[in-house]
């Protein structure tokens, strides 16, 4: 059966691979899993064929068969769980790869898109302040030093390749580049991540809907 | 094996139970599964002995035998997996179970915390706005009421009581009491998962270390 998931019609970032449904894209190339894109516009991810899908109007969505998942570390658990590839065979290795998607996505990915939203909701306002952005860059600064430092000369974050490392890449993708500069053993491991053949698969076939090339040709 | 969890040695929130610790001692105790708790002062969070088992420095972890986790998302997810109660046993279900405990950690919990952080980071600053309270609480309430109208009058998220509706219940247990009880149908949610007695006994043992009580005596 070939699952079907959700993206942007346009993503915000024109084919930086920076939104959610890249996460998928990439664990579903890892584990060789054919599937196919249904394209939502803006306008729609608030009306009821969405909403159904996803009750906060987000994407991606991964729909098999009966089955409708959101929450792209939903989604990646389950892709890993019904394919070999993304998980350790061992229980205990097993775990921990999950508790770093979890980690990816509840520790080290909320400072990040705080201080991507307040480039939105800040700047031009009366409480934007320089101070306030300094004070969310380090908090970032705060959980890249503690990833770095767990990482240590290691290629993965546990062992092998797993679903962790995939969402963990994806989260730090989202840093501003100057910040994670800052941490050269991350951006090295960011640069594994965007090595492997089936993140290349998945970024190919994202930019081939966002990118300037589809700009320059519609 | 009796595990091992951590938690503050004091928690800041005096005995509330908000804290994540709560939320694995609340799963330890809908399982069944007896457990212990070492107590971390708060200079001991960045210290190598607790840096060893979380690289973020934050509570709780969990260890049992030679598998040391940290994200409570991690922990409870191991914790359903190796006991019975808090997953379905259908498969499709299951996944959806752990859907819901990704959106509460990773949709419905960073406006809520971001604007608990708020509190201590802008009150008092050159930057304190009302308008940006104003604009953080009404990012809350469109994912509370995202919320409340996927619930709707059921009892939990998804047929019977899992471990997404302990997380969702200890995400929503994070928001202001007054900004929660706009939304009348996730305060009597909060409410049924609080009147279980695996959450009482899970209560009951924080506030032991905690609460009033423990002050008033020592």
């Amino acid at each position: 059966m070939i699952p079907t998931i959700t993206a942007f019609e346009k993503s915000p970032d024109g084919g930086q691979g920076l939104a959610r449904d890249m996460r998928v894209r990439w664990a579903l190339e890892e584990v060789g899993q054919p599937y196919e894109v249904r394209l939502v516009p803006f306008n729609g991810l608030r009306q009821e064929a969405h909403v159904s899908r996803n009750p906060f109007g987000q994407i991606p969505t991964f729909e098999a068969g009966g089955l409708i998942l959101f929450e792209s570390g939903a989604i990646i658990l389950h892709i890993a769980e019904t394919h070999a590839g993304l998980l350790p065979t061992d229980a205990e290795a097993r775990s921990r790869a999950i508790m770093w998607m979890f980690a990816a996505v509840s520790t080290v990915e909320p400072p990040i898109v705080e201080r991507e939203q307040a480039d939105f909701t800040d700047r031009g306002q009366s409480w934007y302040s320089p101070e306030r952005f300094a004070q969310m860059e380090d908090r970032i600064r705060v959980r890249l030093a503690q990833l770095a430092a767990r990482l240590g000369d290691a290629d993965w974050l546990d062992g092998e390749f797993s679903a962790g490392d995939l969402m963990m890449v994806m989260v730090l993708r989202r840093a501003d580049e100057w910040l994670l500069a800052e941490f050269p053993p991350l951006v090295a491991y960011v640069e594994r991540g965007k090595a492997r053949p089936a993140y290349r698969r998945a970024f190919a076939a994202q930019w081939a809907i966002n990118g300037e090339g589809r700009c320059q040709t519609s």
